[in-house]
């Protein structure tokens, strides 16, 4: 059995401003054209299918397409589950009526324990759950962390496990140790969201969704798609694609096949004027630019003339250290810390306190409550 | 053969700022129950099924969860079409699955002279369509009003009808003479929206959606079914239900068959002493009221007091006339004009002079835009 495994399409996505549409519209031609040569036995989509909640009419309907081509001209099995940029709701919409065309829609934890079975190979799905929904959901109000609730849904899971057939886990989480990038929102404010590798035991493969990067984790039997194209800078050089997974009786092989997208992201580090002069190196002019350039202060809307030349140039950072350096370095900084931090350390600078037990408690419900306020 | 026609459910409909979500659940488990009994060999619904083009989660669900039963557990062919209110887009994800159960849902003219067949009855759909899209799709800039797109779209179909069948057709629109209620938003601005009942002579049979009472029309082969509820106080008397047609080698036969709401729709008018001490006749206490009384100028707060005693108090209105009886006089003279003629009776009271031609004509075209944004 040929399965292939994919994640975080993230469809309607905006980088700094840009919609990356044309570019998921590209890709996912590519990904159809490479599945009707691989001609797999089932596609599995491992949560992320939309970069917001509430997607626009023109991710919708490229969503809609791309799965109609695959699924109903093609006649591919797919399964998908839905991750935490996901609105469950939305994403469930009318699965009723796909299951009778082999079209797999999960994103209730009601179905965790009943598997999709396809020859003798069992696909259980764990859409992205909050440790509240968790909580709730097995009705065991001890779960307080994402390693708890993971593994107590897996223990949910146990009893119906048929160790006869090949048991294949499709979740979107974070897993001890992974790759992180800046265009994967937080899981939770306040708690650690990575699980534990050795938690997976039970199954044969575990395929994920959330981390963008395609080799987050070294497993053996764990594996992340990543995203299908770079969706922050911080993904620079990641290569994109998805995952052959070859079932055969005992054996499981599995290799990671790149697609080229029709832009890549690039940074881009040097002098203002070489800049502009196209003295410095740069992949593709038509690729997503983010320049960080030197000497540039003398020079009144950079951007515009930049843009002149490298018409999806999407950031510029000054980068000449002169008497502002340290706000630069500040800056740089807290770049580097979470939301979390930051309020903690702005607190701090202002009342010369720190935050006690019971307002960092409130700080993380309020991030919380935004984060998860992104699904209705 | 056994039709059942259905038509503007109005689903996440908000009225006097109460969502009647609770009451629309009601009516459509009665709905089912009446289903239950008739098990027709198919269900139109034609057009409206949401109020809003951005229904919210519980409207979606409650659609999908009513079609899910009829459709899916009962077997029931459905036939919708996107109305006014509907998103095309929105309504239409999934369709292509749908159709495999027999779940027809038709938004595009691009299907307009596609007949759904069910045994030898055809089925032609008509969606919702503003003038522009007409004309775009049938690449005729001569169509300038409701009546001319029409006319051409019909004669559009009629290279496909078989006369030597049933042939139904299903419509959004308004027919001449059809009585208006508040709830229905008007179609377009500056234009005619109504068209002639002579239009449709090639069908046998017109189910309509739009007109919120099911005797909107005096004819004996086209009908409106109404909307499912009561969903403005000019509606209040009004029955609702569906209507049945039974096809029978060259008979048709059809009846209305109301179906009793949770809560019905209810004007009092009266003395505001004998409100509050419950001596004005009302039907039922939990119902929504519309109050008009006398005599309550004294009174802070009558509001609140109405509700104590009628819960469901959606609106009320000092009937007492007073100094400021030219006001409500005015008041009332201009709930009865379309909002054009509003404008422009305020553009004259404030220059004294007419709008012109422009004018008159951006004004529409505003307004217009505004109605059609509501649609994406």
């Amino acid at each position: 059995m040929k399965v292939i495994h994919t994640a975080d399409w993230h469809l309607g996505r905006i980088l700094n401003g840009k919609s990356l549409l044309e570019d998921q519209a590209y890709i996912l031609n590519r990904f159809i054209e490479a599945m009707d040569n691989e001609q797999p036995d089932v596609i599995v989509i491992a949560g992320d299918l939309y970069d917001t909640s509430y997607p626009n009419k023109d991710a919708i309907q490229l969503l809609e397409s791309t799965i109609d081509t695959l699924n109903l001209e093609m006649g591919i099995p797919i399964i998908m589950i839905s991750g935490n940029h996901d609105s469950k709701e939305r994403l469930n919409y009318g699965s009723k009526w796909f299951e009778k065309s082999n079209l797999y829609i999960r994103t209730k934890l009601e179905d965790i324990n009943i598997p999709i079975s396809i020859g003798n190979v069992d696909f259980y799905t764990l859409p992205f759950a909050t440790i509240n929904e968790t909580q709730h959901f097995l009705k065991d109000n001890t779960i307080e962390t994402y390693q708890q609730a993971l593994s107590k849904s897996i223990e949910y899971m146990s009893n119906n496990i048929n160790k006869n057939n090949t048991n294949i886990l499709i979740g979107h989480l974070t897993v001890q140790g992974g790759v992180r990038s800046e265009s994967e929102r937080p899981l939770s404010i306040g708690t650690v969201e990575s699980v534990e590798a050795d938690s997976f035991q039970q199954f044969d493969r575990v395929m994920l969704g959330h981390l963008h990067h395609p080799f987050s984790i070294d497993s053996d039997f764990i594996s992340y798609s990543g995203s299908i194209l770079q969706y922050s800078f911080s993904e620079v050089n990641q290569p994109k694609g998805y995952r052959i997974i070859e079932i055969k009786e005992d054996t499981i092989k599995e290799k990671f096949i790149p697609i080229a997208p029709l832009r890549q992201l690039e940074v881009i580090e040097g002098d203002y004027e070489d800049a502009i002069q196209e003295k410095l190196k740069v992949k593709g002019k038509d690729n997503y630019l983010h320049f960080k350039l030197k000497h540039m202060s003398h020079v009144s809307d950079p951007m515009v003339h930049l843009k002149q030349i490298y018409p999806n140039t999407l950031a510029l950072t000054n980068q000449t250290f002169d008497f502002s350096a340290h706000i630069h370095q500040d800056n740089y900084e807290i770049q580097k810390l979470d939301d979390e931090t930051i309020i903690d350390k702005f607190y701090k600078n202002i009342t010369d306190e720190e935050l006690t037990q019971t307002q960092s408690k409130t700080v993380a419900k309020v991030l919380n409550d935004l984060l998860e306020g992104g699904s209705e």
